[in-house]
């Protein structure tokens, strides 16, 4: 894979033609949240690449709150694993029939096979920004993370490079395995790796779970 | 403006070449929270192209608990104003000395000039993706629609448009005011609109507010 690296120097306003845009629509259609990795690793040069350009995400009061943890010991990751398993035993029991029989058979995270997991966090009690913009909605202290997260996965698709976001686990025993300050918040839990297969409709589409809703029934006006 | 629309007939798996990866770093290095806007308006078809994209994040569950209002109503225009006000006095009385002096300066909305108010907000009790992903981090509701304001930012820029989020508000003053569905929570008031400026750095870096920090910093293994 080539780097592209980002020429700080370069303080020309771009043009964004429309082959790019066009481009760039094809990305946020084929950004997928990815549970099947191959087993090829993701080189240290490639991660760090990306998590670059998640630091150019918007946070608010520009606090920059996110605190990515590389989880690598491989006790930790076998924790990881116990621990999203029983989350979702415990989330299996809500559902019965049909949709009991369709959940079991769904897959909902890639911690078996991914070969880079990322946790992510948020400084809660960050002094960055000294807080500018969330007196009144501190969650915009989680929504940059968030924001961060989007980015990487954006910029990570179109490097070939799949993550899935894993949310079914408890985030307190999260917190206690990776043994983080205590002013941190998880936010995410990512897979990250070559996926083994590329798809244009969520898998929870494809598996009859959930379809797509037209947006223009999400648009309202006052 | 000439939109890209989208062929969604078109099932070829993209490819992404180096040319696109590096005119997308372009994007997000010059994606920025907009507060300064022109006077020209924005389409009805920009904006709704814009959201169609939004509406290609990812969510939790596939729930799709964002809902978008379109604030067009002069009086509440003009009470979003107010409350903006009167929030931004509450917290500029938090600062003392040089740093009151600073914030008193910023400018922190673009309320007075955007022609379109977008108010975004997350249904908390949608019954779609039946409650999957969110029984342990019920947060990832309001995550997803977060992740459809990045799409959308990301997406107007590259079209020109300007987005700017405005937190520095009371939430509960903005429900009443939308008189919106009691499960809705709000998650962002965004200004949008052509901007005046186009620049590389926050508003917030250039002010002297809070620059940005390495992310080599916010890295973390265990």
């Amino acid at each position: 894979m080539v780097l592209v690296m980002t020429d700080t120097t370069r303080e020309d306003i771009p043009e964004f033609g429309s082959e790019f845009r066009e481009k760039l629509t094809d990305l946020f259609r084929w950004r997928r949240d990815v549970r099947r990795f191959r087993n090829d690793p993701l080189t240290d040069d490639v991660l760090d690449y990306l998590l670059q350009l998640a630091s150019l995400a918007p946070s608010v009061g520009n606090s920059q709150p996110w605190r990515f943890v590389k989880v690598e010991d491989a006790f930790r990751r076998k924790s990881m694993r116990d621990i999203f398993e029983a989350a979702n035993l415990d989330a299996l029991n809500d559902y019965a029939g049909e949709h009991a029989k369709l959940y079991a058979q769904l897959k909902l995270d890639g911690l078996d096979q991914a070969p880079v997991q990322l946790a992510a966090f948020v400084d809660k009690e960050t002094v960055l920004g000294r807080g500018l913009g969330r007196k009144t909605m501190p969650e915009t202290l989680h929504y940059s993370v968030v924001a961060a997260i989007n980015i990487l996965w954006l910029a990570a698709r179109a490097h070939g490079v799949g993550v899935g976001w894993v949310s079914i686990i408890n985030p307190e025993q999260v917190i206690e395995l990776l043994d983080v300050p205590k002013d941190w918040a998880l936010v995410a839990y990512l897979c990250v790796g070559y996926p083994q297969e590329e798809h244009i409709d969520p898998e929870l589409e494809r598996a009859g779970w959930q379809e797509r809703v037209d947006m223009k029934k999400f648009v309202f006006k006052r």
